[in-house]
């Protein structure tokens, strides 16, 4: 195995802090047991070195099993990370699709809570997003398809938030599309670096971006040109 | 290679238009001939398949050369990656340091000015800028810590742009640092999606990401709660 390098091991990905999330509570509703283990340690090995680094070997020995144990329960390494990828953005849209946003006051209101929620989402399953975010291009095209469903879904909830403000009157005449993948970009670019052992938690993340998004609609801010 | 998928090949990579970037530009100052070829080449691998599962074959084969002729030029892998990182954000550094910032009018014009050349210069060398942002664990410790040096001081220059703007009253009295994590993510995050054959020009988004950046350190900013 000329390419790996010996200071990698399924074991040093599992004690890494940065690879720490909860992730792992992800996958109750779909698998238990040795299955949802094997997603977790999946999960750290692709958000530590990669899918494609990444043998099946490792997984296993991340949950402490022989080899081929993975096929006991998952056809490939792609089926893996599908379930990974498809669940993870079942679950973030699901996030943003709570009644806590359907109940809000006004347009302010609703976009606040969905990029919050968005934010905190992905600071609290950071590793589980980087898996979402940057191991895409590994799936078959079947599966990629699936996944891109998923992802015009969230996108779909964001544009829909920002175009009621603007309809009402509550934002200002923005580039709908633009700005959505702007808002977008700061939800997801902190699963590159976010801790859950850092400063910030998941929830102040989630606020303090709630309103730098909120300012990207803002009417009439004051930017001096003196 | 039981680990590797028979659809990647270097060649693959190279005809990839979601890799394809002005990384190629960036070398002339360090390396130039089959040396420049050789990063050019890395710099699609790391970023089509990543680092860790990227082969010192790889690297040679997409410059049409033998195996181990990287070696001739770069002793490690590590080497190589240290190189892409450390000449690419020695780039962007200089690109946001540039006279045109220096001779900005005021603080807004030069706020602007940064976040503009900073998003276009990571649009333009997405690929290069995909291994600055996602690759970097797998550096010796002495490397990174030399790239992290190059990422402070790019970080310095967000920074003292926003604080110059706060004391003299351009801008709101805002989060300096927390507000430039999110400036940061906004420029970094298109690393993951941009293509240069895409309905924005590296200029284009830049300009637009200069508006939201502004926005988010804009004085009482009218967001309405109805």
């Amino acid at each position: 195995m000329a390419r790996r390098q010996t200071r990698f091991s399924a074991q040093d990905m599992v004690d890494d802090p940065r690879l720490k999330d909860e992730s792992p509570s992800l996958w109750g509703d779909d698998y238990g047991g040795v299955a949802a283990g094997l997603l977790s340690s999946a999960v750290t090995c692709f958000a530590g070195i990669g899918f494609n680094a990444t043998t099946t070997r490792d997984i296993s020995a991340g949950v402490g099993l022989s080899p081929a144990a993975m096929y006991v329960h998952f056809a490939s390494k792609e089926l893996v990370l599908f379930e990974i990828a498809r669940i993870g953005h079942e679950r973030a849209l699901a996030f943003i699709e709570s009644p806590e946003v359907e109940q809000a006051a006004d347009s302010t209101a609703r976009l606040r809570t969905i990029v919050a929620r968005f934010v905190a989402w992905h600071a609290r399953h950071h590793a589980c997003g980087r898996v979402c975010q940057y191991e895409l291009s590994a799936l078959s095209a079947e599966h990629y398809e699936a996944v891109t469903e998923l992802r015009r879904a969230i996108n779909g909830v964001f544009r829909d938030a920002v175009r009621r403000g603007v309809q009402d009157g509550s934002f200002a005449d923005v580039d709908v599309d633009r700005v959505v993948r702007g808002m977008l970009s700061l939800g997801i670019d902190l699963v590159r670096w976010y801790r859950l052992d850092g400063p910030d938690s998941p929830e102040q993340i989630g606020e303090f971006y709630a309103d730098l998004a909120l300012s990207m609609v803002a009417r009439g801010s004051a930017v001096t040109s003196a």
